[in-house]
């Protein structure tokens, strides 16, 4: 137990782990890193999307709420960051080129360019440790998969050229912990917020919950109901829609973390 | 009495009060007209300027809570007053040019152009109706005044060409009642939400109470407490300084009604 400890205490040390991201020596998933710190999604535009991004994002605040937004060209996110270097600081990213996935890669550096920006996006994360920590299950954790999530009938406010349906994942909840899940929900607006719907998945124009549209299926068990937040997944699918000449993202799961904690954002 | 209430009856009449606002036979303050419905804060710009003040909205959300940013040159507000026009359907406006006032008009269509983005703002009108309602003395209101507004030693984040510090509003609070002031309006994030401070002027740069920046002066009672809220003069202030070439604004207390209650911005 103790040599368990040992080999995973360099996780919750600050230096370290932002010196191995970094450095390119760690490139997995930062789930489990730096608990307590709020980790945020990735989206890098050329300016010339920036206005409409920016309103897309204003315009539906559930499904994308920024943390952050970085001045062009700057990699260094002033309020949530400072001194940071989102080129280095995440441990792996994907480059689209007209909306087709170009490569993955750990470094962003030679891909950089005058007219970028970056926004940071809150993710579920944030809540979801909250709600473990008042003993609301969260299945995707218990099965060890990905999260389920769902294109629903649902239009998001159109903003410029971006547009599309809202994205939601879906977490099963037992029917005695469902007003907690909304109280903890609730209090996080800056990562999604409370759920968007509770209950039939087909009155948001879900066929099947065993079919995600992405991430993986997991469990509903008897006494559960199924619980949609808006999900992260919505801005990126309204962007890859509109398939940019540029757009650099995080890896799924590899996100980055801010200096900012989890309490930093709970909504009083 | 029932002469009175016969007389002022219109002022609670959606198609009375609007169809006068409308046609310039009413240009008076807002105050009062249609209780229970959202008042909005105008500023039109430029599309030009249009990226760096969202951005600036974005970054300093008390002093600046966005409610709804229209399409460039359209003047209907599709989220919270489909249907309305706002060349038209608020009872007074300010044109500026190069930063200086040119004239107050009570229609804005001749001065109209395509590149002209709207962005409504909310106005603490939404909050002090529900401290009215739950015993929270709002001073200004009882003595007949505007709310004394202060420029604090706060400096907003910037964000491209526009900066400045932050502008407060006070309102005196009995001690016994500050708990209340601060949990009603916590609950009021779209419109400057929680206090940004209570106590000491001097903290944040105020040198007399007695003498505001703008508005007026109102009496602090023995046993009151001077309490702060984040003011919607604070982006005013930063487009001013910045004296763009064509701005528009409503006209003090002259606000925009929107088709949203009171009650949809209450965060729950």
């Amino acid at each position: 137990m103790i040599g368990v400890r040992k080999l995973d205490a360099w996780k919750q040390d600050q230096n370290e782990v932002r010196k191995r991201i970094r450095e390119g020596t760690y490139t997995g998933p930062t789930t489990g890193l730096l608990n307590g710190y709020t980790q945020a999604n990735l989206v890098v535009l050329p300016q010339s999307l920036a206005y409409d991004f920016l309103l897309f994002c204003q315009r539906n605040p559930k499904p994308c709420p920024l943390l952050e937004v970085v001045d062009a060209g700057s990699a260094e996110p002033m309020i949530t960051a400072p001194g940071k270097d989102l080129r280095t600081d995440l441990p792996k990213y994907i480059i689209y080129r007209n909306g087709v996935k170009e490569q993955e890669v750990t470094d962003v550096t030679d891909y950089w360019r005058d007219d970028l920006v970056s926004f940071l996006l809150g993710c579920s994360f944030t809540f979801e440790s909250y709600m473990l920590e008042m003993g609301v299950p969260v299945r995707q954790i218990e099965e060890g998969v990905n999260v389920p999530m769902y294109v629903t009938n649902r239009e998001c406010h159109k903003a410029g050229v971006f547009e599309g349906n809202m994205v939601v994942s879906m977490r099963p909840i037992p029917e005695e912990k469902i007003t907690m899940a909304v109280q903890i929900t609730s209090r996080f607006p800056a990562v999604h917020g409370a759920p968007v719907h509770i209950g039939s998945p087909e009155k948001i124009g879900i066929i099947d919950l065993r079919r995600p549209d992405f991430g993986n299926a997991v469990t509903v068990k008897p006494g559960e109901i199924p619980v949609f937040w808006a999900c992260g997944v919505t801005p990126q699918a309204a962007i890859m829609k509109q398939k940019p000449e540029f757009v650099i993202t995080h890896s799924p799961g590899h996100m980055f973390i801010t200096d900012k904690t989890d309490m930093e954002f709970f909504q009083l």
